[in-house]
């Protein structure tokens, strides 16, 4: 029931279009979804593709080519006329699908598909939707949707899902409208179905809605959506009149990228718009050398910071010894510290406004976490320095230096973890940029300066 | 429309509760939705919670109930009796929603609420449920759905929705099944409404359905709704037979947690189950302390390492300055390759069957991201060595021990991070396991031995 590409069969289809043999594969496509052969055209050549999508019913094509990986369909496209994509495509896509499409193509080729459009309402549809930001309500809505007015019968709603949602896949509800347009409430279908046919819509009809407006924050809706359980939201405009609704499946989609783009830059990399499996290693390289770069020309600042205690580490190589364990242990409370703020903003748990308690609270865990390390680090020295002679005379001194280090850069490294998301948040930055990496980097040069700072401190004059 | 919750609101509030006024808190409560009220109850006392459910119609509490956060509702229903849950909340809930309030109770109340549900079939519905493992299909799925046989006429399903569909919020689709039970297809409500009333199912049901089996993993199940946008999937039992459905509000919660648990696990935290802002000081040490103490004692064998080149320090102090420099930049670097390989995996795009061809990949990734690191590096010590005199006589040495150190760590601290994920999913651990500090220790103790190593090469008898 469930198809999973494996190389016989992208071996037997290959072969088969290269000889032309459209009945096998037209047998071979019949019982699959769109998205299997979305997988599918994904490993052909171009030439290949075109011969098979040739063999699809228009509307399996136009299904099939929104599934497509970015990259392939921008080069299939670009083999095609304008006349091609707006008649065999666009026209028989939903009008979000069909904006972002579009919204991929070069400029010129755009108004050129455009008005190749046979439905005129069709192409407004599209143009309208190109003004909105992809990021907000108006970038994931869709003009496709089954409104009728309060007044309306129950027998008119029937009419109104069949002319209205002659090309809609899936009706969740049919909104109601007052005489401005405005929204006013919803009806389910498993209420008009119950209904009698004589009802009028005012009676039976749901006046309690959620609705979002047009330049609401795609995270927002994603939020209200979550909060609500809601399938489905309609989206109105300043005035309140139903302009375009939003399903489920948009939401889940734009959730799932934006989480990838949080965790792959929590990493320090750059969001891959694509799968981790179709990027070459040229793209591979682009995402991660840059960041890579920018974290290893700030750690060059520890060698800068070290050479500044260079006499006393000739005095006492010891404390070279102890300062990987002091800066990363900095480094992965301030990781720790940093995931928790920037997941928590994501999830709409927490907001800038409330950092003033969140660095209370973190200020108060990073003592402890400090305090935990610290002990450990401490004894560590301490019980050690009885069994070997590397500690010398003073490694009383030298486990004080270690266990008050620890205490001051985990505090420290916690209290930048939490504190730097919401800045840059605050300064209207992606928070998620505020790495782990990042974080750790910031937090071994200051760590380090603690930390001798801290042997100077204890162990001045031995 | 949509509402938040004010300290004024709140203080309002509880003031009327406290004076019991009834109508006033009604009032406040009547346009709002029960995730809403969920809110406001989590920031209520017991005793003013169990006052104001008293006045919310019995379906609304119901529905409050499933949205407060799990220790609020832990702490609600241990001030019932077992009579109480079942009477007033799990006759108004979905079975999906009841099982896991059911499953939250301790075992000997189990029974007894299970004994007190008035509906018998809730009940043996509730019990079905409760035997499935909550990472599954049937973990996920409610027993509330539209069935209807292959012969039925248009107007026996309107019946059906009826009667099987009294309670259910939404109806997505009417499932299709033959005579002995089994899934056959599914009938769009769209579809029912706008054909005739005497049409006969098996004229117009749609034969091309997606089902998950009841043991499905969740993960998986999440993969497939999001692959072919589905907002409803039913769940069949070993034979075919229709057992469930499952709704895209429980798998998003469900990715929702998951992804949040990953991120967490990736930072070298424990999962939270429950919102930054509300858990306590101590429960969030205890999810952060224990991996923090874990890293921590990994990371003194960097001590010990090295202890292990004392010598060489000693000789040189020099060293000792580029080892943050060293050791960050394999760790940058396998947080980096970990992250992107347990994404990857999470989203389904790879398996570890591929593990070959990304190490392969990874080996020049590394590679490449070794060299550009490892040429920076050696330029940054050599240019440097003729504006200080620092480095001693042996600045071209160090510069080559620098660079050569970044190129092997660096390709090291890639391979590790992009490997370990997999091994860890291999042996059936979870791969997020492998954090970002997790696998910076593993890099920092091995790049400290590489880098002495190096420098004994280089720097042997100067």
């Amino acid at each position: 029931m469930r198809f999973e590409l494996t190389d016989a069969f992208l071996s037997n289809l290959r072969e088969a279009i290269s000889s032309q043999n459209g009945a096998f594969v037209t047998e071979q496509l019949k019982e699959l979804y769109p998205p299997d052969i979305a997988g599918i055209f994904n490993q052909l050549e171009i030439e290949e593709a075109k011969y098979v999508y040739k063999l699809l019913d228009e509307q399996t094509a136009a299904d099939v080519l929104v599934e497509l990986e970015d990259d392939v369909r921008e080069r299939f496209l670009a083999s095609l006329t304008s006349k091609e994509i707006a008649e065999q495509f666009i026209d028989n896509m939903d009008s979000d699908d069909a904006a972002n499409v579009i919204a991929e193509l070069p400029d010129n080729v755009q108004d050129e598909v455009l008005s190749h459009i046979e439905d005129s309402e069709q192409a407004s549809d599209i143009v309208d939707l190109l003004k909105y930001d992809d990021n907000t309500a108006g970038g994931l809505m869709r003009k496709e949707f089954v409104r009728v007015h309060l007044h309306s019968k129950a027998l008119e709603c029937v009419r109104e899902i069949r002319e209205q949602a002659h090309d809609l896949e899936e009706v969740f509800a049919i909104y109601v409208v007052d005489d401005d347009e405005k929204l006013i409430g919803l009806l389910p279908l498993k209420k008009l179905i119950v209904s009698p046919v004589r009802s009028i819509v005012a009676d039976i009809y749901d006046p309690k809605i959620i609705s979002v407006k047009a330049n609401t924050p795609a995270e927002n809706v994603a939020n209200i959506m979550d909060k609500y359980n809601l399938v489905a939201v309609p989206v109105v405009n300043a005035i309140g009149q139903l302009v375009g609704v939003i399903t489920i499946d948009d939401v889940v989609d734009f959730r799932r990228e934006e989480d990838t783009e949080d965790v792959q830059k929590m990493a320090g990399v750059e969001a891959f718009d694509e799968p981790y499996m179709s990027l070459s290693i040229v793209e591979i390289l682009k995402k991660r050398a840059g960041w890579l770069v920018i974290l290893f020309l700030g750690e060059t600042l520890t060698a800068s910071a070290m050479g500044f205690f260079e006499n006393e580490i000739a005095k006492m190589v010891i404390l070279a010894l102890f300062v990987p364990l002091i800066i990363s242990s900095g480094g992965n409370t301030g990781s720790q510290a940093s995931t928790l703020v920037i997941r928590a903003m994501a999830l709409g748990e927490i907001t800038v406004r409330s950092w003033f308690t969140i660095i209370k609270r973190e200020i108060k865990v990073g003592l402890v976490l400090g305090l935990i390390l610290g002990i450990i680090g401490f004894l560590r020295v301490f019980i050690w320095s009885n069994f070997t002679t590397i500690y010398g005379p003073h490694s009383m001194e030298i486990a004080l230096v270690v266990g008050f280090s620890l205490v001051a850069v985990v505090l420290w490294g916690n209290i930048v973890g939490s504190l730097f998301p919401l800045i840059l948040k605050r300064f209207g930055f992606d928070p998620a940029v505020a790495s782990a990496p990042f974080v750790a980097t910031l937090v071994d040069v200051t760590g380090l300066i603690i930390y001798f700072s801290f042997s100077i401190i204890f162990l001045n004059g031995l």
